[in-house]
């Protein structure tokens, strides 16, 4: 029994946020992301199996799929021989205590699904995107956050008026704050980043209450900054440390 | 005046490390990449510029190239107005005093091109890679790294020689070491890094003095471990930020 056409159709338009968003469905690839899924919250639609993987997916309602079919429905170069799709879950609104990660129109998948991964591994529950940064269910964020994506709570929203309305510190990563390694950091509290090229906006900035750079060790004359999804990875490891 | 045969050749040929090697050329894409190489010690070999950013190359030797043109040289998916040779410059076996990173078998060209922007940002002034670690010439890590590239001294050897004969500690990354947060660290010594999905192998880790661990505040039933390059990320921090 192969794919039917509009089973083609329907894994190929989820490509696209629009047609996510209206089916509220989702699409992993290969063995090691849709095992974390499938061990997650998350509520599976369609599982497609080639014959080499079945055993691995023995205990799940899989529907075999032939390797030329499976490409034809793949977003990878070189498909790993399982797609899934997922229900992409109600956004959760609630931002519990502790600190929560927040970031302004952050564009790479790559980035967004670095950060994640992060939020997981620093015990932050909540992410809180502005509009205009990438969709956390786009096929690269999902395939980059590996399970991940199942324990942080992601909320898209309008990021100035959710961080003007937070009540505690909101610290800003930028170029000329206070030296992170030698400022005292609370256990509760919001950390803006922002987009890879332009950093945070100047109107997101005025709802920020304090300012935190990573000092460089190296030449000064150099202009760069460091990579968001590194600059994050940094500034969670200080925040964390200072709980340890 | 367009671009003759025989460059558009060169050019493509650079593709392959192998054509890197034999000609001491790689290639550079992108107005901000190609600046902060123009300004660093690496020495131009030719330079293809679109009439569009003429003013910005005013100063350098470059050679007119049409879109059309361009297209058939770039790796590219949208070329951005200039591309350049650079030398290979010959490579620094000296290992200098204070903290070097050492990488097994890094893969993924955008996880080296990070790494080596960290190596700059923190003052490493030596890594030192594996044979079978990616290029550092490569065009996608060349993109990655932006200048940083031309500010650390990079050397591919057989690491377990390296790492036997070094003279100083040598801290291997991974699951079961010492909290990171909790460990004294010098400022001189070697940290080495594992390939993406294996680690650092049994032979390497035989050659490691101390063992250094991040650990994980999240849910501790998840297996997934660090990105190398964020894990890269973490680690430098807390070598310097004990130097502050």
């Amino acid at each position: 029994m192969g794919i039917s056409k509009n089973q083609i159709k329907l894994v190929q338009s989820l490509r696209l946020k629009k047609n996510r968003s209206k089916q509220r469905l989702f699409v992993a690839e290969g063995v090691k992301v849709v095992q974390e899924l499938l061990a997650s919250s998350f509520e599976l639609d369609a599982l497609y199996v080639e014959e080499r993987h079945s055993t691995i997916f023995a205990a799940f309602p899989f529907q075999d799929i032939s390797e030329q079919e499976l490409k034809k429905i793949s977003a990878l170069k070189s498909p790993n021989g399982v797609l899934a799709l997922f229900r992409i879950p109600k956004s959760n609104t609630t931002i519990e205590a502790g600190l929560t990660v927040a970031l302004e129109d952050v564009n790479d998948p790559g980035n967004l699904g670095t950060i994640i991964r992060l939020c997981d591994w620093y015990g932050v529950k909540n992410l809180v995107c502005s509009s205009n940064t990438v969709d956390c269910y786009n096929e690269k964020v999902v395939q980059a956050t590996m399970g991940s994506l199942s324990r942080v709570s992601i909320t898209y929203c309008e990021l100035d008026s959710f961080l003007s309305t937070f009540n505690g510190p909101v610290f800003c990563a930028d170029m000329e704050g206070e030296n992170v390694y030698q400022t005292n950091l609370p256990s509760d509290g919001v950390l803006v980043m922002g987009n890879e090229a332009n950093g945070i906006s100047e109107s997101i900035k005025k709802t920020c209450t304090r300012s935190l750079t990573i000092p460089r060790f190296g030449a000064e004359t150099v202009t760069e900054s460091l990579n968001v999804a590194t600059a994050t990875a940094i500034l969670l490891s200080e925040f964390r440390r200072k709980l340890d």
